[in-house]
């Protein structure tokens, strides 16, 4: 028999268990069952118990939960919804206002200028999970400022993604404004033409299975072709350089109104995969970050560089959003959305330090400001959303 | 960015994408989705085109959906109806037929007596999941003559991994009766405590959450606590040396009939989690199947343990359930409903293999009669169960 520890069964029924202590943990705390199940996470990680470690099969299966995610969140929304200016103003003011504050913050903790510019980009990717699943679980999905907290979060991480390649060209000192600007349009056109393609074709090809004849003999093939769609999209966006996320959402908002006659709907059955495997992403955020490195000196810096985090979004984009005519609590709100670093955070703090840009403290600093910042948002969110 | 062929992505949708293949395949041949999607699975393995390895990851989410499957399979029987004498005999008899016909066929070809006998134990066990499936697929899992190929196979599982226990034990020769005893009454002791425990105390679990204050706020609770079961059962089952499957499958029938107010069905998640899981396993038992070692001499012994394979069931089987009182055409049903030695007969030829007890040849040659009563299986079901 193999190690039970490696086993997938014990894995899965552990990680299902542990988000369960985090509705529980949750509920008793009166907050969003994201934050409970960071926490237990964390309890259960390396850090403190030591009963999960982030394997290489907790990171697939917290991948996948990523991916259905944003693929579920990109059902509820219709293209038109996103694709306005304001959004492209208040997601550029986000990626740029954070970007500069975590750079001068870094020179000023006597950061290179080479590492001051990756420590910022770390500050500027939203982790549209969290902020959308805590608007999910509260029915507020469907919200102006939601649309615009989503609208304005993916054009701020498909920016966030193309500051991370060009600080990776800065470090090995190649960049020009014209492979800055090549990147960016690579972006650019992805959005476009993933969208329009999977609007004109790829629903229409799910109406035309629809209604086939093999459709009332296998309605499980519609079903099969949506995921498949949302893991292509992922797939195209991580070849050019986005995040595998960027491209599922793109591919739920795709999909997104097609009517189904004979298959079983695809929305419900994302729906359900979302469930088992967003809260195994969940749990495994917490699983992820190793406290451990923690000292008495860093801590200092973890939260003066949360409370930049914080500080820039809420004026990256509260501000810009107000001055676009949203009220006062609207704009706190979307401010306040675009907190959360969550995972992508973490992401540009592994590459950073696997490329030797920055060290372990460092490392243990971003990824501490991406967990706290997670924590922070549902517990703000949900007061303000409250009120 | 990292390598294209180990993306999650790009894994996810090309696997996906020939389940749909499979599909097309299976509908333009008129037989089970599961023929296709092995058959599609075999040509884009290393075998034929090398698109797909049978990377960790492949190995995780088809180990997943072969857990899932059963555990949906489960949900759909009842507790009583596979606790009977009957299936006991049959499927006590559908081990020790092919183990002895199996054991004499690898003498007359040559191999050594202890070899001989793990070679007969790969013909042992009965892969649940192809049969089910086909059943499933056909609408007749709630037929009597369903209901007893699953009841046996059940039992004949859990006896052909007891049977393994004991080979193993026979190559290091410290067999005893002693000992056999003990596995086999592991496996029944797990059976009857894992059905009554769940029967008794988690459907009534799950009664409970559903009808608590949390349920409501969080109707997501009880899919989640009904999948941690099926995995915690699985586990447990490979704890006492069982196989993960036949857990997940005890889970599947303590949780039958298990009625909800307030959360969202864990039936209904379960089958949806199966469309996409149990489509990544089938397409993986064709990937996994490299036909490369292939040798003209190999083909005689492999189309020879084949047709003692299907023989043996049928006469192991099918004889015993027309002797207790089935008529022809249901015995003859039955027998080769348990013809499919699938995934079990596979991993049992890879941990002899593992374990230096059989050599590449007869791997291969095992893998192919796994296959090869895989694949004649639903195709003769179709046919019998048509009429």
């Amino acid at each position: 028999m193999h190690d039970l520890a490696h086993s997938i069964e014990f894995q899965m029924s552990l990680l299902l268990f542990v988000a369960l202590a985090g509705y529980l943990l949750s509920s008793r705390i009166g907050q969003p069952a994201v934050v409970g199940q960071i926490l237990v996470g964390l309890a259960i990680g390396p850090s403190v118990l030591g009963w999960v470690t982030y394997t290489e099969f907790v990171s697939s299966i917290a991948h996948l939960g990523a991916v259905i995610l944003l693929f579920v969140v990109g059902l509820e929304f219709k293209l038109k919804d996103i694709a306005s200016l304001k959004y492209l103003v208040i997601g550029l003011l986000g990626v740029i206002v954070p970007w500069i504050g975590g750079y001068f913050l870094a020179l000023a903790y006597d950061f290179e200028h080479h590492r001051a510019v990756i420590i910022g980009v770390a500050l500027t990717a939203t982790s549209i999970a969290i902020t959308a699943d805590t608007l999910r679980e509260m029915g507020k999905l469907s919200s102006p400022v939601a649309k615009a907290i989503i609208g304005a979060a993916v054009i701020d991480d498909v920016l966030a993604l193309a500051a991370l390649s060009i600080a990776n060209e800065m470090a090995t000192g190649t960049v020009s404004v014209l492979s800055s600007g090549l990147i960016l349009l690579k972006a650019i056109l992805f959005l476009g033409i993933g969208a329009l393609l999977g609007k004109y074709l790829l629903s229409r090809l799910v109406t035309r299975i629809d209604e086939s004849a093999m459709a009332i003999k296998y309605p499980d093939m519609v079903f099969i072709f949506a995921m498949m769609v949302a893991f292509f999209y992922g797939m195209s966006a991580e070849i050019i350089g986005l995040s595998a996320i960027v491209g599922a959402f793109v591919a739920g908002v795709s999909l997104e109104g097609v009517g189904l006659k004979n298959s079983k709907s695809f929305k419900e059955g994302a729906e359900y995969l979302r469930i088992i495997f967003a809260s195994v992403f969940f749990v495994s955020l917490g699983v992820l970050a190793d406290v451990r490195a923690m000292t008495w000196e860093l801590m200092g810096f973890v939260l003066v560089i949360t409370l930049v985090a914080i500080v820039t979004k809420l004026v990256g984009c509260g501000l810009p959003a107000k001055a676009l005519g949203m009220n006062w609590r609207d704009s706190t709100v979307l401010g306040f959305g675009m907190v959360p670093r969550g995972e992508v955070a973490m992401i540009v703090a592994l590459i950073a330090l696997n490329q030797g840009v920055i060290d372990q403290p460092a490392y243990v600093a971003l990824v501490l400001m991406a967990l706290l910042t997670t924590i922070i948002t549902p517990l703000v969110l949900r007061n303000l959303l409250l009120k």
